[in-house]
């Protein structure tokens, strides 16, 4: 793959530290408030858009919509029109968001379970301002 | 560790694609737009509030302070005040804090590497959505 652009940006090193590198807006469209659950909904294969809006529970349609448009124009997900009658259309994590996906489910599965720590921690902190 | 409370929020499993699960702020704090980025920053030993608004590039005063404090109470940071004249102070990863950050570190080099496959794709996108 080549790692030239006219424009300069498409050269690494890529830092998500530093304001203007690119990987910084992609990595908010993975981690951000719905991209992150959007693509652990998808690890159970291609879905649907009010499917999907079930399984992240609590996500607007509008919020929905914006987050697969941002996961498709990176090429986390593609999305598939399917011509049947009505048309039916479904999302599918690529290659390259399949194993972003993983990754991110080992960190999320991880923090599942620091969760009783967390908990335990918020309540001492709150016990200690409360002080 | 005990997993029972008494208001039953303490209790697995954990799931963030749940609305009301409360590892979903959790999941928020450790990924989101600052978070993530002030974890990353962490990783380099004890910080000063200052050095740390110049690591992570681009971060306000306001939202550097209000990451801190999230990131302190879920208990992924601690906050020494060191009794000099004048008083310094601190940011160090707990040690959850730490073997959290070194996933999320993971993620973020995995991210850092796909970037020319996403420009790519972006590229690819922005050019068939103009045609």
């Amino acid at each position: 793959m080549s790692t030239e652009s006219a424009d300069g940006l498409n050269e690494p090193p890529f830092d998500v530290l530093g304001k203007l590198c690119p990987s910084r807006p992609v990595l908010e469209h993975v981690t951000g408030r719905w991209g992150s659950l959007v693509l652990i909904a998808l690890r159970e294969g291609p879905t649907r858009f009010n499917e999907l809006r079930r399984r992240v529970d609590g996500v607007s349609e509008k919020m929905l919509a914006q987050s697969l448009h941002a996961l498709e124009r990176d090429g986390f997900i593609e999305r598939a029109v399917h011509s049947t009658i009505p048309p039916r259309v479904e999302y599918t994590l690529t290659e390259l968001g399949a194993s972003t996906t993983e990754k991110l489910w080992e960190f999320v599965q991880m923090l599942e379970d620091a969760m009783p720590q967390v908990l335990h921690s918020q309540a001492e902190y709150d016990g200690a301002a409360a002080a």
